[in-house]
């Protein structure tokens, strides 16, 4: 059943005479078989695809970071008078990279023509948009200090909590998602996963002052709407119901299948919350409820009261 | 409702005539007015905040396990000769770094007059606690060791198991936490987070001999005690149940508000303790039971057996 | 309770006289005494364990995850031409990195006569089932897109998916913990975990076409078999029930204790599956459903229905 | 006379009252100034020039030495079984990053149109002649051994010798300079001539056999021929007479203006050779001489003996 | 005479049984000994120098000539639009760091009450030099040009030739040592004289449009006072004639000892100018010529005419 | 005579049709081929030389002089108390980096059998040099504070000078060329001799207080005795005069070529002093002197007085 038997009952372990040299050739030339194939399949022999990099959209957003918030993510010893040619040449290193990168996406969607000027045009876009998304994260700082009872200072949220390092990723990737670019934004989200173990789909909408705290296992998919002043907390999912199949069987992909969050809803830890239902605005959800159905403003939902 | 709509409306990047170097430099005066005026609101124009800083305090904790544990968590070729000057160096180094981050909080905090003679004194009363810190952990690695059946030996649980990763970063910033630099504590706190999905308020109190398996979802809220030989598995939340808010409608902070686990508890995965409760000593919660009032010693509690 | 009163009441804080490099000296020898005394606890005085590094581990892993995948997860400007050399270099680096790591568990383990033959030995039988790994990361990869409605592409998934990261580890650490180097193949699989929030225990054998969405919070436990066509989302445990202890009062250690879930099975979010019970091909585990018995094929269980 | 003077009259050391960031501005400003009037100077305003990298292209000779001499120059635990990936892979990455570099020169001197076809098939003929590269190499490394009473072992020479240093970039710069990228080629000279004290010109002709022992202060200019075993010292030069000027009074560019050296010449430290002379074949010249005329074969110059 | 024979009659090789940590404790408290005896020779036991940084002041040095000449000298895909970005930053960060340096070498001259605003004041002198040392620098790169038949562009000349490196690090550190750091300039002086063989004391006056050719062995004075349009070739010394000692015996320090070489001189390769002595306008000095006293405007002095 | 003509004619450039990748594996293999025909010609076909390494021995002499001078050449911000745990630990990694690359030579050299234990009997007599080394480093201080007018401190003299950074690396390489590893001490040479220009052979044996001022194109054989307190200047050669070969017509190795230059000798910027000659004690002699022959004490040697 797996591939545990193949290798205990593997008699090259016992006698193993065969040659060094020639079996890294046979495992070269075998992975080059299996390579091929693969190409093949998916008709890409001859033109491999070469994808964005993650290790340089992590450089890329923490660059970004530092210059949306240069004295507090940017390098140690800035001084007054330095703070802005740090930020403009970090900028323009960081949306030069990030064109590099979009520039592959582009080529690997097959937009192979003007890939170049499309990319410039794309990230020259993106980058008018940075004001804004500063903007929305002071929101989202000043909603995390006021959300938690722990928290000293707003600089102490921006520096440490999870929750502030998924949303600067979450607000950027969600820009490259709407400016054309779903597999950048993708891999941007998922720096933000593997680093919080919060998982947003850079496809959410999510509004002004928006906190998460603590975070680990929250989902939010792809068509989730998250209003104004949203807090949620640990393992909540924002999830889809079912997965409706196409006649030939595979998903449906891309229909409105995530909740609604309308403003100022509070969702508990473990709450999940699946569907493209509406939970209504100034709304609380209890820990560990399961909630399908939509719910008017102002509702209490309390887990069954068994303990 | 989100930056979408915004971005998607945004006529520039079909017609995008402005000069690119006034686009960059109108982005960087844009982000410069945006941070002024937060400055400003702060209280902190002239002044802007310097934190710690998180990389530096990554390196400081490696270091100071590595001090700790050299055989197994130092370099690869130390040999006995050469054991003590290694443990030497290394705390020499990390301390003085330490130092340095200590004493920025402290100027962040306002006491700027003394935080150089603060810092050094802070720190000195840190190092001698390293002892302390080591005998502790050793109880929590054989804890770990003799607490899941899958551990072959002592040493795999030190250098594989994610809860002793936290439970090192723990005991390490618990001691700052109560010699007087929060926020140094807490980013140590979160690089354990993002490493293990453990989530362990620098405040909490932790008593020798304890485990957490695998881990991921943990939450230990700031004011939680727990006692000796305690185990806990992943997705346990020992939360807070409300939060209070003040007559100005601010949350209050710092009051005690999460529960007390006495010595010998055992709490598995996906409980959620809620609240300033006490576990009695001897007591097993079982897998995602929900549980917000005090039980007594040697309870068992299940969650609804309609499984 | 804990090391927080003792912290507290330390008089050293207020009056520090005693010379800083005495106290250097100091905790260097009194963590030289605790380290002594717990080696000589372990029977390991005069020969301190040197482990397998997880940081060299973790570059043998990225290595060969380029080498099965060098298109996709290899350098940036890989051409045509150089790949089967790429390639061949990158598996000859890995595999003597990976055999001097091998051989320190090897030694570490006690074995020391021919620790170095068997460490090639084994390598070189781990390197021959890379072909076999690639095929069935290939199933895994067309599961994963299949499986997920916002996948847009085969390559996507390869890049971004950290269900498909934990996949590669646990593939390659399964056939090393099968080869008899279960301390190497645990770490491999704690790097995964540290960077997916997804614990697999490298015992676990799992069939071809497995797919995992989301993943944060998901255990999978040593004993654990897992068949074809397979699909988890975040936060499911296929866990063991109870710990049997032996007569001495210790944990019983290796008994098969964990889930059998057959082909085609689907368990939704945080689901608890606990024991060595049999989930029957075909059947559908609804999200948070807590399940400690067997079920037959085609089983569709769903949470109470209160919701 | 120098900018002495100036430094020290400057007033405002004693009065600083300009802000300091307006002073950075204003650096900054009137850098931009002068830098935009060298270029205008240059007839390159707008298209600044982008010349090869210093750093590259040692990171690229490094590389083909390596790939050259993979046992002696390459990683330390090379083993056979490796070694053709080795070479194959360095040669893969160094000659495309070799491209990379040659494209730039060919767009710098204006060949803008098909530089990058050029810059392939330029580095094609490079690489195939580096079969004879190394031959020649061998040549030299032997008669490097052969000439030095205090040369142990044909490896050591390899390894240590500053001449063979110079003399592998030498070979390898000699055929870029004459496939038409001299400022390429000239670079890698100026590399060796920083790490050697030995300053070749690329354009300088020179057949098998060739040691330099020493070798700080020895110049070789661009028209220089040398033929087969011929040996140098320290310091030696083999330059040119005078400088001939165009009417316009300009420096005439290219002629042939440095010695030809015929096959077994031996030419002590210090020697001066200036001009199109010729040393006759087999002929020895003594430390220090002065020489600006052509001397049949076997010739023995020596200084006047006033010593 | 030597170490050699003690170490040839050591007799520990043969027998070898003293304990190895035991010994190197041994040399690290031999070592103390000569250390506390050495620095209290110097007095300066109890307060060990702290002297600038090489390795700091060499990325100093590298930056401020990337932001002299950023397009040819800066990082490779700089753009218009982000210039003067990356001049500013660069300049803020180098003399950042250049202060950092500056108050270690007054604080080390005994100046430790106003060290910090001490090097504020002259680093900000400093900075006011750097258009000034551009213009210069300008001069010298068209000086190269206009006098090597073998160069082929300005471009060329900046990226290559040693000569242009020696001259970059000169101007800079003599404006140091005219500031009142001669140790900081020094050392930036030494940089160079590594990486050219090019030894000018910063303490030397240069005029403009100053060229030297290949450079390897130059070595010009503390007290040399160069003119413009001056040309050098390798290995060309202006030096001092006698070193005048005081009744003391020690050397008297700092008198003008080296030559003054007026405009418009060219001294030809391997020639010795000593002592205080003037070299007219427009004179030549032939290769290897040694020279004592000074020479009339437009002199042209040859070696004896043995050869 | 040249690689030049082969290259211009080579008509691959104009028509270049074969398919690159067999061109690189046809370049890789006729590497291959002249490489194996190498190693069979130097009888090391199946056992290719595994040379030390002059990266690591860059590392371990940069780390040895730290250890020796840790206030001037160590980290920046070393404290009294942590300064012996910092030599201590240094020590321990440099000598062990050391064994390691005596290891690889002793094993080079044929004597397979007990290298590991020679290597480390060979590092142990290394290491009690130390000391004695650190004294005789600061003769060589003082003496060249003493003799340079423009030195300013006794520190300024060890971080800046090169003839300090050469006589560093002497010292260290001919206690190791005495102990047998000749080919470890001579990369040790180069490395100093790449930096300074300096190139002492370490068989070279030198008294105290050494001094070389400016130093570029030194050169001091192999056999060279050197007394106490002498001083050159640049450019100056002790050398052999003539290479005897054997009736073979090899050159004979070994024998005493190199002069004798007694105690309080000065040579003079670019003397030349050939042969096994003795310089008595006392003696000057002037730049640029031509010399083969003895002289006895307190002589005084000037170049003949034609200027």
């Amino acid at each position: 059943m797996s591939g545990k038997n193949k290798v205990l009952k593997n008699p090259t372990i016992g006698a193993m005479s065969i040659d060094v040299a020639q079996e890294i050739g046979h495992i070269v030339s075998q992975l080059r078989d299996i390579r091929d194939a693969s190409l093949e399949h998916r008709n890409r022999l001859g033109r491999p695809p070469k994808l964005p990099s993650r290790k340089v959209l992590a450089t890329v957003v923490d660059a970004l970071a530092a210059a949306l918030f240069p004295n507090r993510l940017g390098p140690a010893g800035l001084t007054e008078e330095g703070i802005d040619y740090f930020v403009g040449h970090t900028l323009d290193t960081a949306l030069r990279d990030l064109t590099d990168q979009v520039r592959r996406e582009l080529k690997f969607a097959g937009e192979q023509a003007d890939a170049d000027i499309q990319a410039r045009t794309l990230v020259r876009a993106f980058a008018a948009e940075l004001p804004q998304i500063r903007s929305l994260l002071d929101s989202d700082v000043l909603a995390a200090y006021e959300g938690d009872p722990a928290a000293r200072s707003i600089d102490e949220v921006l520096v440490c909590y999870p929750g502030i390092t998924a949303v600067i990723h979450h607000r950027i990737a969600h820009v490259l998602h709407c400016l054309g670019v779903p597999l950048t934004a993708r891999i941007i989200a998922e720096i933000a996963h593997s680093e919080t173990g919060i998982d947003i789909h850079p496809g959410a909408e999510i509004g002004e002052s928006f906190f998460i705290d603590h975070g680990t296992g929250v989902v939010i998919g792809e068509t989730a709407v998250i209003g104004k002043h949203v807090r949620l907390y640990q393992a909540v999912t924002l999830g889809a119901k079912r997965f409706p199949k196409e006649e030939s069987g595979t998903l449906v992909k891309g229909n409105l299948r995530h909740p609604i969050v309308e403003d100022d809803v509070v969702v508990y830890a473990g709450a999940t919350i699946l569907g493209r239902i509406t939970i209504g605005r100034g709304s609380t959800i209890g820990g560990n409820v399961w909630l399908t159905h939509s719910i008017p403003p102002d509702s209490h939902i309390v887990q069954n009261p068994h303990s």
